[in-house]
Order: C-alpha cells, then structure tokens, then sequence
C-alpha cells in the first residue's frame, strides 16, 4: 500500500526532490543543499502541491540555519523563502513553526539548535504522511462501492510528503476493494492531472481514465461521477478554498446537478486568520506556461496572456471538507472555529 | 475590414487551404485535388469550423464529380466524405446540397453538370461569407460599448468561407469603434483558441488577452465578462446546441452568475431533424490529443483516455442564437419553427 517512489527526502545534509516538471517522460532527482535552492525548487514547481511545499520548506529553513550562523541573514534567507510562491498557505505555517523551534533552543547554542531544527523538519514531513493516512481513511467514509470518482490536479504522494489527500483517499478506497473507477482532469496550464496524477494512478494500477478539464462538466450532468474529490491550497476560515485553478467552475456544475463535491486538506491548510476566500492572494504565473508546452508553441508571438494559478470555491459550493480530524460539513465558519480550538469535528 | 489571408479558395482545379493545424507557427497552404484528399484534410482538421467544412465539402463534392464520371464510384465517395466527421451539421448539408444539383443537371451531361457544381460550391462560399457579414451586422446589436466579451474555441474567418459567425460579430463591433476586450479560451484539447483565434486577434488589432478555459468561470463570477459569445456545430430544434468541448461548462457559470451567453451560427447549422440535444452525434477523438502535445508526452505512455470534440449546450441556458435571419431568443423551438418555414424573428 505504499508508493513506488520517495518524491522528497533528507539524505546527506541534502534535500532531494524528484523533480515533477520532467514527469513522466524523465524520473530525475535533484539533490539541494542550500535554502535558496530549495526556494528556487518551489518557485519553479519542481515540488508543488500545500503540503509537499510545506515540507520542503521545512527542510529549507534547517539548511538556511547551516549556512547562515548570523540571526540577520538566517531570517532574510526564510522572508526571502516565504515568498516563494504566495497562495499555498502550508508554506509560511512550515517556516513558522521552525522558526519556534529556532527561537526555543537559540540560546541552548548553535550544535542544539540546528539538531532541534532538523528533528523538527523530519517530524512536519513524517507528520504529513501519518496525517495523510488519516485523512485516507475518514476520507473512505464518503465513497460508496463501485463509485467513480472525478478528481483535478495533483494531490498524491507527489504533492505532499507522502500518501496524499485527496489522491489519498482514492487510494485507500481502492485498497479497500471498492471497485471504483478514476477520471482525472488534466489540468490545464501545466497538467498535474496528466502529468502526476494519471502517473500515480498507473503506478498503484487504479482503473482510470484522463480528460481534458473542459470535459468533466457533462460527465457530471450526464450522472456518471458520483462525487469530486480534490485538494486545497489555503482554505480561509468560512470554509472558502483557494485551490488549482479549475476547481470553482468544477464546484459550480456539481452544485446545479446535485454531485457531492469534498475538498481533502491537513488542519494545516486551514489559514484561521483570513475570514474569507476573497483576502486569499492568488499567483499569477508567466504567460509562456500558456503560450508554450514545453518547446511547443501554442499561441501567437506577442499575444497577452492572463494566467491565474489557483481560484476560490465558496464554501456554499462545497459538500465538506475532508481532514485528519474529522470532515467539516456546514455551518463551516462554526465547525472551523472548532476545528481551531482543537476538537474534532 | 477584410482578413490579411484567405484559408479557403478554390483556383486552377485545386482546393487551395491554410493547414490550421500548423499555425501560428507556420503559415502553410495545402492544394487538394481529389474528394479524398479534402475528406482527409477535414478529418484531420487541416479545416476545421462547422460553416468552413460545409464549403471545404462542397467542392470535394465538385472534385469527386470530375474524377468518378460513373454515378456509384461518385456516390459512394460522396458518402465516404459524409462521415469524415459526425457532429458538425454543415459537412452533410453542403453534401446534400450539391447532390440535389447533380441530380437536377446529371441529364443534361457531364460538361453541363460539371458547371452547375463548380458554380454551385462557389455560391455556398459566397453565401456563407454574406452571411457572416450579416450575422456580424446583426450580432453587434447586442454588444455594448466598452463590453469585455469572453468567446471559446475558433469561430472567425478560419472557421468559415470567411469572417467568421461568433468572431465575425466581434469584428464587426471592434470596428464599429465600440472599445471591446476580449478574452480567448485556449480550448483544449486542440487550442483553437490560442493558435487560432489569438491569431486572427491580432491579424485584426482587436485588445485581448488569452486563458487557460479553466480561468473563465472566476472571470464571469467576478462580473469582469459582459458577455459569451461563441458558434455552434449543430443546434436542434427544440435550440439545444452542439459546440466545441467546453461551451457547456460555461453555459452553466453564466447562467449561475446572470451572464448573457449566445451561439452564433448560420441557419445552415440548424438540424430541424433533430429534436433535441440529445439526438446529436459527439465525436470522440483520439487519444494522442489528450495525451501528447505535437511531440511533447504530457501523460504517461499507456494512460487511458476519453476526449469528446464537443459537448451540448441545453437551450434553457442560452440567452440567443444569433443568425443572419435575426436573434433566435425563447422560446427557441417556435421561433426555430418559424425560421424553418423561411420567416425572419
């Protein structure tokens, strides 16, 4: 029931990340072993996905306190990281929690700290695969026997630490002999869908099959999905998700004919400070992820290009929300206000 | 107010066509001088839109004529073109057409019957390109000044003899000076919108910007888009609409968010056969268009895949069918009714 592949590890003082643009035509590993390679790693999307970028980052912030024993550069070094790229909110709550870590065992001197952060680091990624196998397992609750399931983007062992979210739970259905049946939206610009998400499935051998984005919409009316599962990249405190760009139109067909619709985050993922989906920042990426595919020019020279990594589903459009702490169904603002006060829903 | 290249054109025995499958990279022209060669370029989509393929046919209709002198060999190619593809209703219109002028001249000899289908192909691309220019007259009532308008796929003058229906009202409002942006949908699978319509965009001047489809519902949510317009393979009777993967998904948004959202097609488009939607045949294509992009692998080898060309629009979600014979508005399947029996709505 495991992966056939380690997509992030620490190894050698080194982080090495399989890198997922090249996917699936080439499996190379990178090996980094400063913060601003890791930076740059995330910037360029050789890791993505919330919490695969939270632990990376993790691991980032150990390999800036190596490098910069100054307090001053160690923190321009993990401003400078959190910037990376601005939606995923699993970014900044990874480089926080370090940094509390580092400011706990500071004065315990250099050798304690930097042993405190790395044991730090290990324990957010080990975390997220337990957590993962958590959410897979409440997360099996939900789907029925012979279901077929839609899902969007990539949230599989490629964009987490291990395992997955929503991908997660699809696995764990399908381990559990439910008989069900995958169709996973390419995901336009940069196809996690056809690139990750039909590679995992092909990987842990799920019946399935690849659509382009603009095709889920009469699947769903037609009745032949029977829910949506995908991820969430930051998700505000109403129950609004900012998610891969895709996921609201996706949100609003389900609701007009009826198809139950789950986002699958970590409690990390949920950015109890932002009281809405509107005061999440989305990214807007380079307009060549638009003009060109890899060497392959689709679009005129010259021609303006707006690109918008993610969008937000309103709450409204939502069935639940899928965590290792239970799923939150409606009212969300009340069942997240307990969520942070560390109940289980 | 004329396109700077001609796609479509007929000289010296030889249908002359701009292979669309090559731009905007490279402006190529193929010279077809057989009925297979045009059934093969429309299969193919070297021509693609319904309104082009119906005039494409039409003198492959002529060509098959001067190669087959015997009637079986001419009829039998004649039904081997009809079925280059299923869902755009113009192919075995433009066919039917054609035919019925064979049938009316074939007495009167083979130099005579020979003419009356040169002269007849020649009237169907005449006609479709007044048309256009009348849809567009027409079309533009219903743009505003200062509109953002967003449009899906390739419906301009590559789409058609010339002009174009949906991009054809769009030219006409940007040059009557009403101070339009437009959005593109790249359309996947094939990009019609990025390689062609982003194309003729700029051919034309006219501001704009290009998007993943998937970035078009936050648009529409956002009231940043005034209004939809796009064509239409085959409408139904009863208005129901037959378009380019996509075109459902948006039909849906814009009715959720109270967008108005029209099909422009010539009346050639209208099935008066077919009840309703449901009754229209959608191709599906092959996998490699999901699968690959030119020669660029973008999911892995042995994937399954389900890629249908087009999907249906229920009339209830359209604010109009604009044709050169007026605005269709409900209830569509009177006033389709009324447009069969040769009136003007």
């Amino acid at each position: 029931m495991d992966e056939s592949f380690i997509a992030l590890q620490f190894k050698d003082e080194q982080l090495i990340l399989l890198d997922q643009r090249l996917l699936p035509a080439q499996e190379v590993y990178l090996s980094l072993s400063t913060c601003k390679e890791v930076e740059d790693a995330i910037r360029d999307m050789v890791v993505r996905g919330a919490p695969a970028i939270g632990a990376a980052a993790a691991y980032a912030v150990y390999l800036a306190a190596c490098q910069f024993p100054d307090t001053v550069d160690f923190s321009a070094a993990c401003d400078q990281l959190g910037r990376a790229r601005p939606t995923a909110v699993n970014l900044n709550w990874a480089i926080q929690r370090m940094l509390a870590v580092f400011f706990r065992y500071e004065k315990e001197g250099r050798t304690t700290y930097l042993a405190a952060l790395l044991a730090e680091a290990h324990a957010i990624r080990e975390e997220d695969i337990q957590t993962n196998k958590t959410i897979g397992r409440i997360g099996n609750s939900v789907i029925g026997r012979n279901a077929t399931i839609l899902t969007h983007c990539n949230t599989g062992a490629l964009a987490t630490a291990g395992w997955g979210t929503a991908l997660g739970v699809i696995k764990t259905a399908f381990y559990d002999k439910k008989n069900i049946f995958v169709y996973a939206d390419e995901t336009r610009p940069r196809f996690q869908g056809a690139r990750l998400t039909a590679w995992e499935l092909m990987e842990a051998g799920i019946p399935s099959k690849l659509i382009a984005d603009s095709a889920a919409a009469t699947l769903i009316r037609d009745g032949k999905i029977d829910l949506v599962i995908l991820g969430g990249d930051r998700v505000a405190a109403n129950g609004d998700v900012a998610n891969k760009l895709g996921t609201f139109a996706l949100s609003v067909i389900c609701k007009a004919y009826g198809v139950p619709f789950y986002s699958v985050v970590p409690v990390s993922t949920i950015d109890f400070s932002i009281p809405d989906g509107s005061a999440i920042p989305i990214e807007e990426r380079e307009a060549r992820e638009i003009t060109h595919v890899q060497d392959v020019q689709v679009a005129p020279t010259g021609m303006q290009v707006y690109n918008p990594a993610f969008d937000v589903t309103p709450h409204q459009n939502l069935t639940g929300i899928i965590t290792e702490r239970g799923i939150i169904y409606p009212p969300f603002k009340e069942n997240i206000e307990r969520i942070r006060r560390g109940e289980i829903v």
